[in-house]
């Protein structure tokens, strides 16, 4: 026997250069997802944490913490680490332990606290989640090593820079009608390309910032969600996948082995296509992350995200809308809260609290989210149901 | 259906001050689990890993790492942290994992590369595990809690320092049987109470040292393990409790909810009492540990531990062998693999490979690790299979 996941509440901190401690801001969200809900801390089974560099904040075995100052000390917890893509993988072992009918009702909660280490710290510690022994040992941090994916992809498909540059005007204006966003400043073609290079050609504008914040949901089954009254998402699909770790293991750079994978599994498990997907959340650490992305899920013809985006199929009015939130890019990107922060939109935009932002009509959603160069990713589907 | 869980081989490297990289330790012991269960990575559906301080090493993020170097790059593995309890809680989640039809088959590594930091580095970075707000940014580390505990427990049941240092010299002495512990040293009562004092009334030979190692599983449903014809395991409890972080939050100090709880849910699925236990590895840090743990786990009663440890009952001759590898103590304790080495220990004896140190006519064990001052813990119960 196993058991229908619903999604029946969801909090967030705002996303950003935050002041508050790693705990706090995962209490601050945990505690809105609670009161989301309808529930009270006593009704939670277990607590999924996602977190990747606790230590920068000094605490580690946080899922403890947070439990006890819920004031549910002895439910247990735990941490996912995925780097990036910890939120989405955390939330698939959260998926799987009440589906499986471990736990009625789970806290799932992504944090991270990082921006107080400053950007060069920041970029070394990231560093780290690539494969350290071959990539960020030898100077290839993200940056250059999504500036390499970006290299093959803009030369295999004739796709150009100003082309990336697209994604970031259209999620910095999403993020203009999210109140959570880290980045609210509506940009040009023109600024994204004239801003300073980071790695050639990715330039500023095509970079997500670092991020402090966290965001929870409250996980159940369908027996608990129906019984609570209150309207609530139904999780259909789920898909876990992988890549070759360091990206000279890969026989195409221009493709993201674990998303495709991830995916395949999602539809299956759905029973959907990706034309039956009213809008997505996808992973966009940077500009040409968004648009593999797009195309790994089968929104896009490989090769034609670049200038289907540009022409505006991606917007929130157009024929699939990504990142309605802002995405990673003008979100931010706390990198132990974002898959989780994915679902907190799907869940906002199905229950009528995504307010300018809402995509008309939406009843099927995918969130997306990957770690490091797409070493892990997981992708999740969900439904509305009322 | 549900399935049932089996351990299909084991491994691990010594545990010690070693000089391998963390990538190095896990692929070890995962290679020889794999070549223990006689099956190929291939078989693998996904990978459980458990680590701490990755970051210490210059590598997070290391479960795709660990897949790819295993030359399975397209199999996800995840990380799960709960301080020095993250083996047991990662391979919980294993556990339910093959017991919810996700996966027939998986890898579970824990693993831990600290001993480079230095000792101060490495207290300090352990202390982050603590609830840092109250305990280790108060200067209150590992040792001085559990000497806190210590205290408390001596006074409240009128046992002595002499009776700790029993469980010491117990566990050197296993240790000695162990060829893949970290401290083979003979010791004596009179030596561990000459020790310099650590945090009084703990001294040096009351605590576990720092070690590096990686220890990993084959854990598979029990088609697939009947199918290969070799001897397995078969886990027939699992059970999570958690405790207040912080040990100011605790009723009584002489005890440790999360063990209570976790043993109550793993007697329970496995339908077996603490009487029906042949031997057990528990989580001895400090040796005042394990005299709690052997009474919350219902193998003595309350306040006896101390006294019946020093009349021999859990020698491995004795009525209930406790720590027959060695324990944390002297077998070693590198967090992230120490949960999973417990298991390594019980498919040894129960597949004939413990050499001197093998309990006679054991047939049911139970494996208990814990996080921090026991935050976290989970708790497994075997039986052998064939």
């Amino acid at each position: 026997m196993t058991n229908k996941v619903c999604v029946l509440g969801a909090g967030s901190t705002t996303y950003g250069k935050l002041n508050e401690s790693i705990i706090e801001l995962a209490l601050n969200a945990s505690r809105e997802a609670i009161i989301s809900a309808g529930i009270t801390p006593k009704d939670i089974g277990a607590g999924y944490i996602s977190n990747v560099f606790g230590a920068a904040d000094k605490q580690v075995h946080i899922a403890p913490v947070i439990m006890s100052n819920l004031g549910i000390p002895y439910v247990p917890g735990l941490t996912i680490e995925s780097a990036c893509g910890s939120g989405s993988v955390m939330l698939r072992e959260a998926f799987a332990n009440v589906y499986a009918g471990f736990y009625d009702c789970v806290l799932a909660v992504g944090v991270e606290k990082i921006t107080h280490t400053g950007t060069a710290q920041s970029t070394t510690l990231f560093s780290y989640c690539s494969d350290f022994f071959y990539e960020g040992g030898n100077g290839a941090s993200f940056p250059g090593l999504f500036a390499s994916i970006a290299r093959a992809y803009l030369s295999t498909y004739k796709a150009t820079e100003e082309d990336l540059a697209y994604v970031a005007v259209k999620n910095h204006e999403n993020g203009m009608l999210n109140p959570k966003a880290h980045v609210k400043r509506r940009i040009t073609v023109d600024e994204v390309l004239r801003s300073p290079v980071v790695a050639s050609p990715l330039k500023l504008y095509d970079c997500c910032p670092f991020s402090d914040g966290a965001s929870a949901l409250i996980l159940c089954n369908e027996k608990f969600a129906k019984s609570s009254g209150r309207p609530y998402v139904e999780i259909i699909g789920s898909g876990r996948g992988a890549s070759p770790a360091a990206i000279q293991g890969r026989e195409d750079i221009t493709t993201i082995p674990s998303t495709v994978n991830a995916a395949k599994q999602a539809y299956k498990m759905a029973g959907v296509t990706p034309k039956d997907i009213d809008f997505a959340e996808v992973h966009d650490c940077f500009t040409i992350a968004e648009v593999i992305d797009t195309e790994d899920l089968g929104f896009f013809e490989k090769g034609k995200a670049a200038s289907l985006t540009r022409e505006g199929e991606t917007k929130l009015t157009g024929r699939i809308p990504i990142n309605p939130s802002g995405g990673l890019k003008a979100k931010g990107h706390p990198i132990g809260a974002t898959g989780i922060g994915q679902v907190v939109e799907v869940f906002e935009q199905f229950t009528g609290k995504a307010g300018q932002r809402t995509v008309k009509d939406a009843e099927i959603a995918l969130t997306h989210n990957f770690g490091a160069t797409g070493a892990s990713a997981a992708v999740h589907i969900f439904k509305k149901v009322n």
